[in-house]
């Protein structure tokens, strides 16, 4: 016998209707044809994973008469995420070509919850700005709530996995010390396509990681090169403020984003970009002018 | 007849019940007793604002049956602002005092919303930093969701006004190029003690703005030096951002913050620090040491 595959769950638009739902390939099984009164909400399903763990691992390995669904169908797994936070500069490769100096403490910056968007959704090209540019990162998402969390226990805070492209607007974001209105444009933080729920076998630190534009490899690395591991960044901002569940953590983006080439090219209408982590899945986002963009 | 006095809208603990109500001097017309289904969060009191308006501005002006309360029963007047966004040296001699140039665009940061805290609560002095600072400033409640909003319009999309505190933890500010983490400590967001709704007779340029620490006079200025003012503010954020129904703008603070004395003094376990705006009322929260705190 095989391992099980590990659970997935992520939220999911079917005949007009959004589901929280285990995503099988290809298909959905909506957990409110089955737990009812479950809602929609992943932010209450994961406060109340516990409870419902037993029942949708049931659900899962039974996989009894899965809805289909297209990949546009799938909605971002989190609506509004309480907290997004991102940390900087953390992959060697990406430091150096920012030409700024390695940093010796976690820099972290971070996205307004009116930043998300689902995972192939239209992604704006602001009117205000122009230099829109694409980070691919691994994105963990927050189980149990915690202030003070060491990096042993980090990983039990931590519900699953996901990929995010932190979208950046380089001209907000390099014209003010505070990066924060450059990283938060309406939409510029899409994620998902699930949630791939924390398990033995799934090492955040050893997932290949790739972002192409228009089918053109423009980042590649592995998440071994994160300057401070996942623990170590829940360690740090955690000393600070408390973590709760449905959280997200971008943990930092691997060199090839578009303002470090030579010369620095930033993404125009039509453009594609999709971010693919190992064994999470994809997101891909087309870029499009303010205004003219399209929902998944 | 003179003028109705302006409206001011909160949250207060009532028998150990958090009640949406309209706030008189030292008493409170809870509106769950007047206006069922009502619920407490005032989130959806502003979305909803334009329905309920005339019933709750009649409430106000017949104060029938008000509930005796004391300061320490407010609760922040919003449970969970969904953004806290907040600009920086945006008061000439506050800039002046920290030493940095005269912005000559909008630095904007944010706290996340985990710092939000009651207007008479302990403060919590943490663990993992030590430089504890004060700021009071002027904080806009926002009504009308809205992007791509004029100087023109944009006090249209003001619901009302408060007072914040911008507690901030010098150690950690200053040691990383970006303030998030610094300015989010869980609970260095306090603000209230109530929203005054905007009304004509409510000039956010021209209030007087002060801050006291043990009633020593630190901070005594004017709304009308903001070097940006509140409908820039507004129209330069919502270039990037949709501004949504009780997002919090904190609209920068004047000179005489602990760091720039000379020598900095920062706010120590017992000390008590006392922000009021002209109209507003005011706020006045005891510091202590992590995990000895008390809510209001």
């Amino acid at each position: 016998m095989s391992p099980a595959a590990p659970v997935t769950l992520g939220r999911v638009s079917i005949r007009g209707h959004t589901h929280l739902a285990v995503l099988l390939d290809g298909s959905a099984l909506p957990l409110s044809y089955m737990i009812p009164g479950i809602g929609d909400d992943m932010i209450s399903l994961i406060s109340n994973w516990e409870d419902l763990a037993p029942r949708i691992h049931t659900l899962a390995a039974e996989a009894k008469d899965p809805e289909p669904i297209r990949l546009s169908d799938l909605r971002r797994p989190i609506d509004r995420p309480g907290k997004i936070l991102a940390i900087g500069l953390n992959y060697a490769d990406h430091v150096a070509e920012t030409g700024m100096p390695m940093p010796d403490r976690q820099l972290w910056f971070c996205k307004f919850p009116t930043a998300a968007n689902d995972p192939y959704a239209d992604v704006q090209i602001p009117r205000a700005g122009h230099q829109v540019d694409y980070e691919v990162e691994l994105v963990a998402v927050i189980g149990k709530a915690g202030r003070h969390i060491s990096p042993d226990e980090a990983s039990q805070h931590v519900f699953g996995y996901c990929i995010g492209n932190d979208v950046s607007v380089r001209d907000w974001q390099l014209s003010s010390p505070q990066w924060v209105l450059g990283k938060s444009f309406d939409g510029h933080a899409p994620f998902g396509p699930f949630i791939t729920l924390a398990n033995p076998s799934l090492d955040p630190h050893d997932l290949t990681i790739r972002a192409w534009v228009n089918g053109q490899l423009r980042q590649h690395s592995n998440t071994r090169h994160l300057v401070f591991s996942l623990w170590e960044q829940i360690a740090h901002v955690s000393k600070a403020v408390t973590l709760e569940p449905g959280d997200l953590i971008f943990t930092g983006t691997p060199g090839g984003v578009g303002v470090a080439l030579q010369p620095p090219t930033f993404l125009k209408a039509g453009d594609r970009v999709r971010c693919e982590i190992e064994g999470l899945g994809h997101i891909e986002n087309a870029f499009q002018p303010e205004g003219s963009e399209h929902g998944s």
